[in-house]
């Protein structure tokens, strides 16, 4: 543990470390209290964008909660490394939105929006980020 | 995509896969909305046990919000093969509180609960479970 340092990351470093794509995890209040949730997601003209099922748990949730106009929702991503006890996380704070039909929608989808499950996950949710933070912590 | 499906796991299978502690990402209601961050967790008598920092923002917020009696957190662990799709995660929702000097926090250092970041680290926070729900994306 001794000389393992946390150091805060600037924003556009946080944007870097994300733009990939890939595993994240939205956290939203739902019925249960807070809840966090696996996505596959992408960074799309700023956004993080990702796909969920009609219907679903997170959807029912995600769906109160849109319905108010102003939905704050976090979104984490992270990469550890566990046998050098580094790696670096990525936390972004803002609200969340149904993707619209037409021009919004055809964006998304050229993105390339996957979700991993089959089935029928026609609802796109873009997050807006209002604050970008992140840290990484080395040997 | 096709034929991948989730199935639900249940609670001693969820068990089963975060006993081995490692890291895990608590939610938590902060000044800025919903907040997630990644910790180093042990399972400790059938709770979540962790350190944070003293005066760290997580601390902070975590700090005001135990202040009421009940307050609930989430906390998620996961893992993913990316070349594969595969993968799994388990929700856990419940109450946080720090863990009381004598007995209670001797136990959870007994637990080896180790935070990754040098410093001084001396608050442990246990999350109790009130749910715990899981889910397998298998090919």
């Amino acid at each position: 543990m001794a000389g393992r340092k946390i150091e805060n990351l600037d924003e556009d470093e946080c944007l870097r470390l994300i733009s990939p794509g890939g595993i994240g995890r939205i956290a939203y209040q739902g019925r249960f209290g807070p809840a966090i949730l696996p996505v596959n997601y992408q960074l799309h003209d700023g956004a993080i964008v990702f796909r969920t099922a009609e219907h679903s748990a997170m959807d029912e949730d995600l769906r109160t909660g849109i319905a108010d106009a102003e939905y704050r929702v976090a979104f984490e991503i992270d990469e550890f490394d566990l046998a050098a006890r580094e790696g670096w996380s990525v936390l972004v704070q803002g609200s969340a939105h149904h993707v619209r039909p037409g021009a919004e929608r055809e964006s998304a989808e050229a993105a390339g929006v996957e979700p991993w499950p089959a089935g029928d996950r026609e609802l796109f949710v873009s997050i807006t980020p209002a604050r970008i933070t992140g840290r990484r912590i080395t040997g």
